[in-house]
């Protein structure tokens, strides 16, 4: 298919076409060939005036948290409510070893194969900057094709959670009722980066749910006191973050989750927050694919290339001072 | 003088001369001249076979927490026990306001007139990158004048901490007896780069000091089990972070400080650790300044000066996908 075929079949073609188009846009967007990448690149471009007017929702949490069994009961839930949803997902296992902690589509049994549904595994290589990125483009396509709810999944490990926060209007973090379980969070800057807090599995033990729950708003008053703003995504004025106990095995819980999500939502879209939220990604995107592709430049860079192993071993060696090698490096690589 | 005169006052010369060859090479390599610079880090490598027998000791701490009087105690004790030392400041209040929340050396009364004490300012124009680099360098300069002691002093505001954790052999947080001084710490990520915890103030209300001790020996243990190796300088195998109070004003406690200082670096340095740890340094200290330069390059190029705020309007504006437009500026750059 031409990129024009691809952005026919995105943007009017019926549901079979559509869904075809969609995941061969995001194949040639996730490769690294520079023909592909000049087609993507116009195919974008052209996607781009189709896209921005879903709710883009990020969800995290450590693996066993029950991510998959929540977002499978959350985009029913919504399908229901006559909502179209994708789900994306950015693993970071993924990137280093090949293997995958998040798995593939199948964890998702009912969601995967309803039709209003559009669920893409993670980009399987490259870094997590260079996953991100494909991860954000796939999310305008699906937006482009007219889902209305992207959720951006992630795990909690690595630093995938501050890229999932960098591209979605609401970060959720999901928590096990376990005791120590915040501090953890506090201490990665993950709790910092969520709108949202769910405890998941509340009914197996229903007081250990509650003084998780406590002790995560306390956490969450102390971030909000003394946090660094530029982390958080909300102002603290108008939204402090929620803390909601669910089980997603039975569902309960769900309706109350959306009814957060959605004064959010009405809260943030209404007072511009979410525009500039969005400006500023976008803004913060292209600096870092500008700063690796510099740093990719540079590596690859015939001279740079020539000199790099020796003066490495020089500044190891502590006969040159790392400061001077790093300036005659880049005298090469004018 | 010519940069031969500043490596002869430097190395070789006698107390004066020696204390004004330092300071005008330390202000030769803080200028952003090229010729400086050349002339800069000709001095440097010069200077480079006579240093690095010093030990690097960073200390960070709040406002208010005593970190001059403590760095004076501890500066007069050491020069009473035959060393040389020198005191270097990274004050990040100065690289963005100009004003300085550590104020000058009049801080430290009696060590700031020692004859065996050197105390250097934070460089106060720059981003931090910059300012870290020109302290490095000082650092070098003082261990080629025969300083075999070296404090780096920072406040616990800003990104400093990390700056100094990555340039020292150990790093020291100081904390006042409050409770919650830890979850900031915790939170900031700081509390993980810790190789050792002081608190101080600890005669003002003993209770307290037992409690916040208790407290830090808790979070540092979870740090230790679930934190991040790679934010960790010491192998947890061999040295768990000590927690030592004192008071630096009646002067209580120094020579315990001193002695767990010690202990960690015979330690240290016996099993190679600190020689990995200062080659690690080296390697990403000479990254850190490509990448910055490759950024300012980037920047100061014309044909990106003349496209940015555009691209970047069109950007905010949602008219280019933001990859599309840092692939498009990386092209100009070419």
């Amino acid at each position: 298919m031409t990129s024009v075929d691809l952005y026919a079949g995105i943007v009017q073609g019926a549901a079979l076409v559509q869904r075809r188009a969609m995941a061969k846009a995001i194949t040639l967007l996730e490769s690294t060939r520079a023909d592909h990448r000049a087609q993507g690149d116009g195919l974008l471009t052209s996607l781009l005036p189709h896209t921005g007017k879903s709710f883009r929702l990020g969800i995290s949490g450590v693996p066993g948290v029950g991510k998959s069994t929540f977002i499978e009961a959350l985009g029913l839930y919504l399908i229901d409510k006559g909502h179209r949803v994708a789900v994306l997902t950015i693993d970071p296992s993924s990137t280093v070893s090949g293997g995958s902690i998040l798995g593939d589509k199948t964890r998702m049994e009912h969601l995967s194969v309803h039709e209003k549904a559009y669920i893409r595994p993670s980009p399987s290589s490259g870094t997590l900057g260079g996953v991100a990125e494909k991860t954000r483009e796939a999310m305008l396509v699906c937006e482009a094709a007219g889902y209305d709810i992207v959720i951006v999944e992630t795990v909690g490990v690595g630093q995938s959670e501050t890229a999932v926060a960098n591209m979605t209007d609401m970060f959720v973090l999901m928590q096990l009722p376990n005791a120590g379980d915040d501090l953890q969070a506090i201490k990665k800057g993950v709790m910092e980066l969520a709108d949202l807090v769910v405890i998941n599995k509340a009914d197996i033990d229903p007081d250990a749910a509650t003084r998780a729950r406590a002790q995560i708003m306390s956490s969450l008053r102390l971030l909000g006191l003394h946090g660094n703003p530029e982390n958080m995504h909300h102002d603290q004025a108008i939204w402090h973050p929620q803390v909601i106990q669910l089980s997603a095995l039975k569902g309960e819980g769900v309706d109350r989750f959306w009814a957060s999500v959605s004064e959010y939502r009405g809260l943030q879209s209404g007072n511009g927050c979410m525009k500039a939220r969005r400006q500023q990604q976008a803004k913060s995107w292209m600096w870092e694919r500008i700063d690796a592709g510099l740093k990719q430049r540079f590596r690859e860079h015939p001279n740079v290339r020539t000199a790099l192993a020796e003066t490495t071993q020089q500044v190891l060696a502590g006969g040159l001072p790392a400061s001077t090698a790093a300036r005659a490096l880049l005298d090469l690589f004018d």
